[in-house]
């Protein structure tokens, strides 16, 4: 068997140990005589399950004791609802517009209440983190909101921007448990699995609690994070086995040695790969430095038929998945944390002997 | 390892040979180099898995071109809300109350609209289907809404009521692939997946064609059936691996002989039952005979020590799960697809003893 090295956006690499075990798991979990996927969810070994997740990023992540931690469906697109019907009490919020997700998370907002986009990095491409001008932000807002690493453009946020009492709301999906982050900075983040967290079908919400409870009146029980904070994210059959798998990844993660040991590991990889980029003369990285994101890293030829070739002889070579998104072009490598550094050694050492055979 | 009898009322058992292929192909699937769990799902290799899924399961099901088969989120309690915010154009529809899953879809039509109970059996806590008086109902209803089998109350529908030109909707959550169905009678079919087809997670819509396109304005545009419907239920990402597991199901399902081969041993597992129930004067089901389930058997003794006791010792002797809802009381057997004959005689085997040990 020959395991390729997967630089999707997402869905993405896991864990070996994680899926080697999510196997031999498969047919029996412990002496239960049943799959995690068989299992009621309202069972003594799948309660044990889904509070030892949990319990285990609360852990990692330092979770203050008065965010609630929810499990929910319907990936970050849902939660570009449920942010605005649960959190815009007095009807405006304040955005960054960062890219795609950011826009699409506006939208659904706008549905909802007055949208304020304090900042935007649109005129270049989504390609730099906007500087944020005080005076632009509404400190009667009822949140402001961020999209911090931006998957499509590989931009991230370098530093927590201060919102005052303002809570700050953010997507941190593609760069989520990527690095220590101060939870207590914020009043919401939520994630996608997909990325660094286990399979697709699981968005982790994480909410201080003095913000759950004002939801919009008549929405949708199930769009009411108050539905899944007073029911453990129990309310109805929650994704039982995701939440299985994401629980072994944070076993894994925490066997690395938590956020701080993966920081390490995530800056080694990006700056093998940024180094490289900054020192060719072929390929050129599309993202300004100051706003360089850990985790997703779009970089161009410039010639479109000698992309095209880098992508189908990567491909050819076992590294997948480089195509960059059809709004940037080119190639863009996710560098999440289940790809080990050789990974990205590997592409670096495909890009040299591209760049020597085809200059 | 010995694997237990498992009669959850969902999420429930799965076949092995499912099981064992998932296991199997968890680290590597074919020769892509990666798990399922972690393919992109724009990747050529995840696209054939979802078409081959959807495949399989118009072809098992015999499903007519002018229905769409989307793969969502959020269980069934989401399409409480998404049937009536995008189907209750005109603001009313008529529904039958056989319990609390059609309760809840009840009140969260509410919010929508204008609800029509046009039957209920909630009298004698929803032993039975009721007689849904012709006169009740509102040929002019947006749909008519029914929830085909009660998983709670182990009460299902007989035949498929005649509704004229009026759309009928329904929640098939719990015996979805149980026995043949003739679609076309149905403007919309919905499904969790967790019972019969594969892990939580997913929910399966079945629509005609003409229902989709007229939601509510400014609703969110993951609850419009027009957004996955256009998408091919890639809007965003799906819940990928647990779509992977309902192809093995449905694979399973062909080998067997399809939907006409399983009512058959659903008919003889829940005969076993149903039977040696009418035959015993110690046991009790507790559903009216002409409205019986095949997929769900509540029962009682009607002495809460002895029903706890057998509870426990069925448990230790590998039948798990046998709790009834609290709202019943009692004992419930699910006897999903995947639970083999074998299960449901060692039951009664169980049952017998039980009953001469107790008597």
């Amino acid at each position: 068997m020959a395991r390729v090295y997967n630089f999707s956006a997402g869905p993405s690499m896991l864990p070996l140990p994680v899926l080697e075990r999510a196997s031999r798991e498969m047919v029996e979990y412990g002496s239960s005589g049943q799959s995690v996927m068989e299992m009621s969810h309202r069972s003594r070994e799948y309660g044990e399950i889904i509070a030892h997740c949990e319990a285990l990023l609360r852990e990692v992540m330092a979770i203050p004791d008065n965010y609630k931690v929810l499990f929910l469906q319907g990936g970050a697109s849902l939660q570009f609802s449920m942010v605005p019907l649960n959190l815009m009490t007095t009807g405006k919020a304040d955005y960054v517009l960062t890219g795609q997700w950011a826009k699409k998370a506006i939208e659904e907002a706008r549905k909802v209440g007055q949208v304020n986009v304090v900042a935007s990095s649109q005129d270049k491409t989504y390609s730099y983190i906007p500087n944020i001008p005080r005076e632009a932000c509404d400190p009667q807002a009822d949140y402001f909101y961020i999209c911090y690493n931006n998957t499509i453009y590989g931009t991230a946020f370098q530093e927590v921007p201060d919102t005052g009492s303002v809570p700050l709301v953010a997507d941190v999906s593609s760069c989520f448990l990527s690095e220590p982050m101060d939870v207590s900075r914020f009043g919401m983040l939520f994630a996608g699995a997909q990325k660094n967290f286990g399979p697709a079908g699981v968005v982790v919400a994480i909410i201080r609690e003095d913000l759950i409870g004002h939801a919009r009146e008549g929405i949708p029980t199930m769009l009411d994070y108050k539905t899944h904070a007073d029911n453990d994210s129990m309310f109805n059959t929650p994704p039982t086995y995701a939440i299985y798998v994401c629980g072994l990844v944070l076993e894994w993660l925490k066997s690395l040695g938590g956020l701080s040991a993966m920081a390490a590991i995530n800056r080694e990889k990006a700056a093998i790969l940024y180094d490289y980029l900054d020192s060719s003369s072929f390929f050129r990285g599309t993202v300004e430095r100051n706003s360089r994101s850990l985790m997703n890293v779009p970089f161009v030829i410039g010639d479109a038929d000698l992309e095209k070739k880098f992508i189908r002889e990567a491909e050819a070579a076992g590294l997948v998945n480089l195509k960059g998104h059809r709004s940037v072009g080119g190639m863009r490598a996710s560098i999440y944390n289940a790809m080990p550094v050789e990974g990205v050694r590997a592409l670096v050492a495909f890009m040299k002997k591209f760049e020597t055979d085809n200059r």
